[in-house]
């Protein structure tokens, strides 16, 4: 594998002291060997950050990558009318290709925008799986399961698929297999016991959807007599896993997320879009010693994958909403673009720039005048830096997007592919 | 003047019916001449539109432009932290130089993300006038008044200050001089009068602060016995004002806005920011039939002047807060960025792409990955199109921002003057 010198720059390194260095940044086998002073000045690709800010790469918690065909189709309407007039009706016109081609517009975005890891959640994950692996882009994939058919299957098949799809990338550098009980109101209790099951027979990680709604939370409490958290927690689904949303959790959830050591996947942009109504409590969870990082969730309700929008979001709405400013400082949310949504995947050998650690990178070109003065790093990245100032996006030591150019993409058939698949499943809905 | 065809676009003409073409934009003589089937398909400047978007030029109603110097030095702080330990000990070191660099900086960041029209309150109102005009941007800028002396002057200098500018940028075609009494609370009664007097001697338009935090409202009421709305009303000040905030205002006084012509400049990133806590009441402001465009605020609380933020975050706030994802849709907001900015500063040859108005005009470049597929042109410029997007910015017909390049700025020596300036009056205050 080709070394890498990331030269000149001012690198965030989000280590545990947070230190900013003036400095280059030193890659071998995908590793990170050095960091600042002391950097071998020759290798094999060498990427000029002078004036550029380094960042670890960005980890999108919760998304739903196919989900970029639909982008602008389904706005300005109530979650269920979201859902039963727009949503639906699409995607049960969706083949494989169609979701192979929106996947595939996702990483293109997410390259663009600095993202190094995402994890995902939508039905023909194989699909999202071949897409990551040919990108180079890292990649967390799970099998869905629900108790209502998919485009791709009935119920009764997804363990076999889970177990198949989990069989074939396990131990794959880049792409894990993940499972994915859809929500606790659209799971049955035997549901989630397979699911429960099979996590222990796969050793697999959970990824699912939690309190994302008050009518959610609601109606699984008048139903099964216990919060969507408890009834996770019950069927030992809660412990390590990734709860996308938790806008409707209370205090008492928040330390028993915090001390089973599964981690939420705040969304903002996506929770404000669908006017879900609900905060996730982040001081709470912070103070009780949980993990949260940051997920765009799908484009039919963001409309964007960029991870550097939710960071700027998370920064605001819990001050507006808790008339706090010091609520979620600029440097506590870059945590939770970098390390945070790291830890919630369980990698310790992401997040952050250090010797040992996976060269996960992104340069953001800080030269434009909106990135001037340069004040305070964090500030820069969190308020004011955009997707489209990322210069380099670097996924184990590889540069897989330099300034509109991919490494591993012929974008153009890539956009021309989605907006093909878009067209043809957009005629289910009006407009 | 050179004449102008702006080659290929998807138009969003803004124009009465909304409508969307696909074609061409002319301009001669700074003005828009057809749009559509017809265009000469011959100019002195070409641009090719080719798989881009094309908007009117966005109106920044409310900003601080030379506050760009500050960007990244004062977060995550309560208002009164935020002013009396970061603003104001930086504003007290600021030069007429420093504005005039701050404020250079301002325009080149607005120029390079679509803004073709702001609407600016600071001392020093000179040297943003010099900048403005020299730079080709359309410019309202304001002499400020208040009850205490700025870095300029002391307060009973303040009308003359405010006639000698008027008087030197009267008529111009770009710059408008106008009035900004502060706000209520740091103006008195014989100011607001003054002021008042003024605004009928000079016939200029009035810019000021109004009901930004609940503190503001509340101590004006227990002082005044009217809140500031009415303040302003009983001195005059309210028909056709712009008033920038609002966050705390009731329904009547919404209908008192609209009733006199005045305007809100809504901030929305600017107000969660500094945890104002309050919202616009926008959909009772559109009920009773009165204008809101969108305001960046000064970048000490953004930290960006970025309008496509704006919208992005107006449509997103009001659904949030109202629990109800109709509130605010696209096609809404994008009135809000463009024509009824436009309306706010009472000018209706801006905000529209049509024969007769002025040839302000926006270029997207809607060929990257975030912004396929293109499903409903007004969704995908308000939820998913960010600064970045833009190719080209035109004013008056002229070409001024082209991909990073500038036609009226040296960008490199703006940008290195805004540096030198910031890292100096940063000396102030603790970091």
């Amino acid at each position: 594998m080709p070394s890498l010198l990331v030269r000149g720059g001012t690198v965030l390194t989000q280590d545990a002291a947070r230190r900013v260095i003036r400095g280059d940044v030193y890659a071998e086998d995908g590793l990170v060997r050095s960091v600042g002073e002391g950097c071998p000045q020759d290798a094999d690709v060498v990427v000029d950050a002078e004036g550029g800010l380094v960042l670890p790469g960005l980890v999108n918690l919760h998304t739903h990558s196919p989900m970029t065909l639909l982008r602008g189709l389904a706005d300005d309407l109530p979650l269920e009318r979201w859902l039963s007039e727009r949503v639906w009706p699409v995607e049960a016109q969706l083949t494989e290709a169609d979701v192979e081609a929106g996947a595939a517009l996702a990483v293109a975005e997410m390259l663009a925008s600095g993202t190094t890891s995402f994890n995902d959640m939508y039905f023909f994950p194989a699909a999202a799986a071949r897409v990551a692996s040919a990108a180079g882009i890292r990649a967390w994939i799970a099998t869905p399961f629900l108790d209502f058919p998919t485009p791709e299957t009935q119920p009764d098949r997804m363990p076999d698929l889970a177990r198949v799809f989990t069989r074939r990338w396990r131990g794959h550098a880049l792409v894990t297999p993940t499972l994915a009980p859809h929500a606790v109101y659209t799971c049955s209790d035997a549901t989630l016991a397979e699911v429960a099951a099979l996590r222990t027979e796969l050793a697999a990680q959970v990824h699912t959807h939690c309190s994302e709604t008050r009518t959610e939370v609601y109606e699984v409490e008048a139903a099964r007599a216990a919060r969507p958290v408890a009834v996770l927690e019950r069927h030992g689904l809660l412990a390590g896993s990734v709860l996308a949303h938790c806008g409707w959790v209370t205090k008492d959830e928040v330390r028993r997320i915090a001390t089973e050591g599964a981690a939420v996947a705040h969304c903002p942009t996506s929770n404000m879009k669908l006017a879900t109504g609900g905060w996730l409590p982040l001081p709470e969870l912070w103070e009780a010693g949980g993990v949260a990082g940051l997920g765009t969730d799908g484009a039919a309700s963001n409309n964007t994958l960029d991870v550097f929008q939710e960071m700027k979001l998370a920064a605001l709405v819990h001050k507006a909403h808790r008339w706090d400013a010091s609520v979620a400082p600029a440097q506590r949310v870059l945590d939770m673009g970098t390390r945070d949504g790291a830890r919630a995947l369980h990698r310790d050998d992401l997040g952050s720039i250090e010797a040992g650690k996976r060269a996960d990178l992104v340069v953001v070109d800080a030269t434009r005048p909106h990135l001037a003065p340069l004040h305070v790093p964090a500030s820069q990245v969190v308020y004011a830096a955009r997707a489209g100032d990322v210069a380099q996006t670097i996924v184990d030591g590889r540069v897989l997007y330099d300034r509109g150019r991919y490494a591993t993409l012929d974008i153009e058939k890539v956009v021309e592919r989605a907006r093909e698949a878009a067209a043809r499943v957009a005629k289910a809905v009006p407009r």
